[in-house]
């Protein structure tokens, strides 16, 4: 297996640099031949490594003195910030002093911080965030999740192809079917964007097109790819992880209401919560940003030590499969 | 109390023409002041009145000869089929026939029906689709779920106009808040729409803004308006419905993994199914399309009797309260 090489934004998350740290280590003990970087406050990340076991060649630290934070504008923190984790961090990955960085920071910056300073591959026009996002059969990739506001019908196409390539390559899904969000499903209904997207999507090559897909049925896992543009994207998203949780609240509060439902719950509560943890989107390692000179995987915001385990094996997987190879050889034609 | 005429699209519907005359019966035995107008197929109409026992002065049939289905385009269906029961219905609207109208039928043609044929108020530029939507501490209005799509600033501003005087007036929602969709909170946020939109609502007098809120949070009751474009709005309503049926589902699935969780769930179903009923749209009695001479309510295709007087319901508080007066004051300025 060639060298992989991953930089951690070492200071961005709610548990940084600790659990990033810890992470970070924990993988390196798990997979020999990776290499991990970890950017950031030099006397922090030595701080968390005292006292953690791990070979020296595998885990270094690169010094930044910055931090962004979730308060900032994001993309004047990153154009000022520019010895910050998160951009010092991004920059290797255009410099080719990394494959792929990880971040648990702000979500804007990470985006903006991937696109302007880890740079997008030749032909790529904007670079879509992805996500997992489940269903009655597993997951399927939900894309662009919040990237790209007010994208054009040739931006969603490439995300589809860009899709096909990581959920055939990185998870393992044969002929991923793409589906178009729409309010509707017969070819008339929608609006401007997804109407002048879909006869694109149709006659585009190397994806498998299964036509429009509604938010009422991106559940039924008939489709692998749910496509649509960032805004929309990112209102699915944020809305399934919103109603699953009020369902939890809903559901516990009901259950208590009489003796005979409280009885049920007691019995019951452990196959409601391993159910409905099908909406726990810490499972999948991380959000993927699709297009740049190598991969950024944003994390949540409340990832550990584990989350940070997954993300790695995401990189690794990206490395291993050659998937930037393999959009370049796409957007090459 | 004046005089309140309802008209209703008898042939809109699975179950009509049989529970939508069944319906409009039992709320003109229940409101004696309210004159129910069944338009449709006489013959049809006449058949399923056999038998039933009401006031012959307030139940009467308006013929039409034409059926619009689900399976038509919209406007074409709209345009063409002018002697069809929703056409005709809707044009009572217009003409002064009838105040409020109700269908059960295609969504895409009681949509265009009602922009076309009962007309606009003078003023409004579009009518949106509003309808009440689930929350923890009760429901909020969600508007534009499906009406408009590619609307502009200008639209979403006369939404929330309207939405707050239908919600302070006939739900009784005192000075309703409102929050614009986004895809996060801070200010500079969002799409092009949004980011336009959200200076003009911070200034509109008469409406309570509250700033912008994630699909997240939609759950949380904090709003009393839910403010989105149409493919948005659409989105969330249609996303709700799937989800909330989907964990149902779910949890059945995870209920019976084991003895345990399987005896618990016999005890606790009931109130799994009670706590969930909250997310069952039928209680709400249709969709109002607000804007338009006359109130235009949509139900459910799969609307019974029950829905028919829930809708009833509805049209009698809609006119009672002088909602369109109201909205007419409110744009005469």
């Amino acid at each position: 297996m060639a060298e992989i090489r991953i930089a951690f934004d070492a200071m961005g998350g709610d548990y940084a640099p600790a659990e990033i740290v810890k992470g970070a280590v924990e993988a390196a003990n798990n997979n020999p031949d990776v290499k991990m970087i970890l950017v950031g406050d030099q006397d922090a990340i030595k701080n968390e490594l005292t006292g953690l076991t791990y070979n020296k060649d595998q885990v270094t630290i690169k010094h930044a003195s910055e931090v962004i934070t979730c308060e900032e504008a994001p993309v004047a923190a990153v154009r000022s910030k520019k010895d910050s984790s998160l951009v010092v961090a991004a920059k290797m990955l255009k410099t080719g002093e990394a494959d792929a960085m990880i971040s648990a920071g702000s979500t804007g910056a990470v985006l903006v911080g991937g696109q302007l300073m880890a740079g997008k591959i030749r032909g790529i026009k904007r670079a879509p965030l992805a996500t997992m996002f489940p269903n009655v059969k597993g997951a399927s990739l939900l894309l662009d999740c919040g990237a790209n506001v007010d994208a054009r019908p040739e931006h969603l196409v490439q995300f589809a192809k860009m899709g096909t390539i990581y959920l055939e390559h990185v998870v393992g899904v044969k002929n991923p079917k793409v589906g178009l969000v729409n309010i509707g499903v017969e070819e008339e209904k929608g609006n401007a964007l997804v109407k002048e997207t879909y006869p694109l999507l149709k006659e585009t090559e190397g994806i498998n097109f299964g036509g429009y897909v509604e938010a009422r049925d991106v559940f039924d896992g008939e489709f692998d790819i749910i496509l649509a543009e960032a805004f929309v994207g990112n209102v699915i998203l944020k809305e399934a992880e919103g109603l699953a949780n009020t369902i939890v609240k809903l559901l516990k509060q009901g259950l208590m209401s009489n003796l005979r439902s409280k009885m049920g719950a007691a019995l019951a509560m452990p196959a409601i919560k391993e159910t409905l943890k099908v909406f726990d989107a810490s499972e999948y390692g991380g959000a993927p940003l699709l297009g740049l000179n190598g991969l950024v995987v944003k994390m949540h915001g409340n990832s550990t030590a584990k989350e940070v385990q997954a993300a790695v094996r995401q990189c690794i997987n990206f490395k291993e499969q050659g998937i930037n190879d393999k959009i370049r050889e796409q957007f090459k034609k």
